[in-house]
């Protein structure tokens, strides 16, 4: 028997800051060309603009949601239960899978049968399943043979910004160009198919997760980030981790990772799983190294693959493999600064020095590939030899490792399995586009997935800013994926605090990509909040932002009260002294006189700027 | 009588906070030709490598130091008193100066007579000065007479960063190469005196204001940021000021502007100069307006005259002036998204439409220059038309402006007055790089100092992140300065902690821009501080970064215990499970066999790797 009680008593639920609707926003459910495909949006209501702004309607704004159902008032959520499949139906309609028995890996089996584990389990009542024999069941394998899943044409709908009902004002990008509704052409169903087929994107998707709301990874889309969690020996539970995970998908967490290395990895893993709308990855060799009591030179190709079916069983969506740390690439990190950092990198390499043997997961690759293709789980392929300082950036290790897996990739996609490349680490600025050039010749343009890359190596403490700035860029010039850093990177583990401050720099990274590629409709979210700031909808320009608690609260600091929300001024410069004001009065004044301003000034003002003083000029002193 | 008895209370000392030295750090002074130029810089000392990765001594780090004598124990502090006059000697030996009565300007004297202020009133001792009549007193004037002032010898110094003594394993840059002792010679007087005589950088310093330590702001030099603070009408009071500005140099301000709107604008300024080692910059239609009582219309030129000259003779090194907001491009802003932002540029745009007039900055601008050239106060170009929106970046307006700077720079420079260059705003990231190269184009390479730019508008609460990753790329491409932007930025006025959060945020944009740049030296500390991370120097680590204080907090919210911070494990993966710690061993192994990784690869390991395992292999398991 489990002896922690306080483990059933927080599962029981969902803490309440996860779960309520952020305000003035409702979920709403675009409807595909199937009854059950519904793709979740937030919708955030807006406020009239005022009077002396000229009185219009503001639309409601449209964005990408990755909360799931727990935002939803509507939606039933008990942690116990997990969350209902919506793509099972999609995943048997196929026919090419079947049910089987129960776990098939030794390891799977085994806990499912020990009952010192029975209080902590999940109760799973659906099978596992697996590919039936022969077949693949890949969603570049359905992509190839030009079929369009309900997961790509989910994917369509999702990633546009709808903005039918849009006013030109908000609608218009930089420079005046208005996208309007062509916007709903950018991205078809058979675009998304066309762009997993060539493997520019990938749909990580178990069919033993099909809980998970389909998304995309890849250049042409949506820059997507992802939030780490994990208990390690030292630190936190399940009950904690599921917590982070709900907690990392309200904030804007297009999938997350579970890196946990401490006890019960196999139990938190499920109980993730199954509360979560988003695609889970893990690294699986630390779980296989927990299995081997930490000795990597007792790692083995039998127990790593048991590993890998245990976690495709359970339902993983992506599997970080550190097939590219060759026996001959590790004598060239013992120059650097600071060596091997990475976990799984490290691990391989004590591994390979021990055995003086090429790894095995480099030997076994395309037999991973077939576990892959069964299941299908995508391919992150790790940079286990990536820098872990400035100096290391780019080096000859690093760029050895990313050629292979180049190399890789070719091999994923024989099988017709979806992979993306996993990249650096810290790099600094000039270095930057070099490492996206290399890898998107290397790695023929299958998605960049990075950690960062942190731009200097001087701020602990600050590190989801000092990566931000590094993600941003990378993104622009082409990751599809930004892996979060939260402020604890080097120093500790992420509390809650930690993971919301990682994702909002990495929120912002990501956009700030999407703004730069030019990406259509991405800059509505902007006008519509740059609109509001400049006339003054407090709440508006709370809502539309990524964190409108920590900005509410932040304006409540200076200036508390409730009418303070509504007064055409803010704390920066005081009522009689406000930038914004005195351009608005600028425009209401040449609107009064029925002239442009433009206009106005060419015919020659001089006597209704006399005019003007002589009402006494001072307009803002009205409101 | 000032009723604030607080008041007193609260400038008779300064927040210890502010004034205890660095942890691990002491304050060096590096002397010049003369015995009274005296660099002081922050020596960082380190602990020595343990025994089990090499036991080496590891030397003392120098760093730029903007804290001034508060954070040297040895430096009596009394903010009533104010700080030494440490280049009053050099600014008399110029003899080309010459010792007012006392304040020339109106409301200077005002001031200075007003019983009502007896309490709140700095009581300076010195006289203002001013150029003898005839005389040029810059920086810039000195330089195109070949002259080399002792501000430029100590320029000099405090630009490079020392390494006589440091092993090539932290001098090393990226790749491999070394600087070395050759870094001692790229800043020379010489070069320092050459860029400021062609305009390409500027050194404020107000002949009023000898208490400042002599920096420089210029594109070959180590970037630089500034701290804005002030009191608006709303919040914050005399010695809430002094203590931000002395936060604010704590932790890296290069320079603080004083942007008071509020009540004893003058009294607020004269404690804050007094007390500041680093420039002060002000805006000085801010006050102007207060003349006015708000009413933008009712500025003249007359009123702004006063206040320059009330301005120079208090100490302030570099002023805003908008004499870029000319009246034919203000209907240019009439169908922006957020019309215009800045508030110089919005009284100005205000007043030139109530009279239909030019300008008068405009109209005036070589009788300003003559004041600037009489005190030697920088010119810091403002930029009223930047925009306040992704949406409005680099539009007809803001290019229209930046033009015009261009022109107002050649006029500057007649005057042999320096001058540097405002810039934007919100820009996403495609466009800054436009933005850059139309500055060094338009104005000549006036040293441009930029306000971020925000890369997106989506983010109220974190845009001291979202204008960090514009900063960062602004400062790589040329800005010479950069303004932070706080948390609070468009929401509240920041305190305390928003001030470091934005100090933080905007040295590491300024030091990654140093690092992109290839500034000679730079990478020193990011090599220092990756050494110290990867040998488990964890107070190294922390007391090499900006903010030691957060880091030791950090790795104490997970591992409290003091041992912790000698143990060769963190956090993050516990002591058993390690990545640096394993590399380390992998080195460690080769060596013990006398051997290189490369060479025991090369010859074939099969019977050492026998042999390790043998042993146990699990090195990690002896510390």
């Amino acid at each position: 028997m489990n002896a922690n009680p306080k483990f059933l008593a927080r599962t029981a639920r969902v803490d309440d800051a996860a779960v309520k609707p952020m305000p003035n926003s409702r979920k709403v459910y675009v409807e595909g060309s199937r009854s059950d495909l519904l793709v979740p949006m937030r919708e955030i209501v807006q406020s009239d603009t005022p009077a002396s702004f000229g009185a219009e309607k503001n639309p409601p704004i449209l964005v990408y949601d990755t909360s799931g159902p727990y935002t939803d008032p509507r939606a039933k959520i008990d942690i116990r239960a997990g969350l209902a499949p919506v793509r099972a139906q999609w995943i048997e309609e196929r026919a090419d899978t079947e049910e089987l028995p129960g776990p098939t890996s030794r390891y799977g089996l085994e806990r499912l049968v020990d009952p010192k584990l029975g209080e902590m389990r999940f109760s799973l009542k659906r099978k596992p399943r697996r590919a039936k024999s022969g077949r693949n069941v890949t969603q570049m394998h359905y992509a190839k043979r030009g079929i369009v899943t309900p997961e790509m044409e989910y994917i369509a709908v999702r990633e546009n910004q709808r903005c039918d009902a849009l006013p030109e004002s908000i609608t218009r990008q930089h420079r005046g160009e208005s996208f309007g509704a062509s916007l709903q052409k950018f991205i078809t169903p058979e675009f998304v198919r066309d762009e997993v087929a060539r493997g520019r994107a990938i749909i990580p998707a178990n069919i033993n997760h099909p809980e998970t709301e389909p998304m995309i990874i890849g250049r042409n889309f949506l820059v997507k980030i992802n939030a780490n969690i994990g208990n390690s020996a030292i630190s936190s539970g399940i009950a904690e981790e599921v917590e982070k995970m709900t907690w990392a998908i309200r904030w804007g967490g297009d999938t997350v990772m579970d890196l946990s290395t401490g006890k019960h990895i196999h139990e938190t893993r499920e109980w993730i799983i199954r509360n979560a709308p988003v695609p889970i990855g893990t690294v699986p060799i630390y779980q296989a190294l927990e299995k081997v009591d930490g000795k990597a030179e007792e790692l083995t190709w039998e127990i790593f693959r048991d590993t890998l079916i245990e976690q495709a069983e359970q339902g993983v969506d992506y599997f970080t493999i550190h097939a590219g740390v060759r026996l001959p690439f590790i004598p060239m990190t013992a120059k650097r600064m600071t060596g091997i950092v990475s976990r799984g990198g490290s691990i391989m390499a004590k591994w390979c020095l021990a055995h003086h043997e090429e790894s095995f997961l480099y030997t076994h690759f395309e037999d991973i590939c077939e576990i892959m293709a069964a299941y299908d789980v995508s391919f992150s392929l790790g940079d286990g030899l990536r820098p872990g300082s400035i100096y290391d950036a780019n080096d000859d290790a690093q760029i050895a490792e990313l050629r292979t897996l180049g190399e890789l990739t070719d091999t994923a996609w024989k099988h017709d399995c979806q992979a993306m490349i996993e990249g650096p680490g810290h790099v600094p600025m000039q270095l930057i586009r070099e490492n996206m050039d290399l890898q998107l010749k290397y790695c023929k343009e299958a998605p960049f997935y990075t950690l960062g890359p942190l731009t200097t190596d001087i701020a602990p403490g600050y590190d989801h800013i000092t990566s931000a700035i590094g993600a941003a860029m990378i993104g622009w010039y082409g990751t599809a994926m930004l892996c979060y850093v939260t402020p604890k990177e080097h120093l500790g583990l992420p509390d809650k605090d930690d993971v919301k401050d990682g994702i909002m720099a990495y929120k912002i990274a990501a956009h700030a990509a999407d703004l730069a590629k030019g990406h259509p409709g991405a800059q509505i979210r902007d006008n519509a909040l740059s609109k509001a700031r400049f006339e003054f909808r407090w709440e508006d320009q709370f809502n539309l932002g990524l964190d409108p608690d920590k900005a509410k609260q932040f304006h409540d600091e200076t200036l508390p009260q409730e009418g303070a929300k509504l007064a055409h001024f803010c704390s920066m410069c005081g009522p009689h002294f406000c930038s914004m004001k005195i351009t608005q009065d600028v425009r209401e004044y040449a609107e009064k006189h029925g002239l442009s301003e433009r206009d106005a000034l060419k015919k020659g003002m001089e006597e209704k700027a006399v005019e003007f003083v002589r009402k006494g000029a001072a307009v803002y002193q009205k409101a």
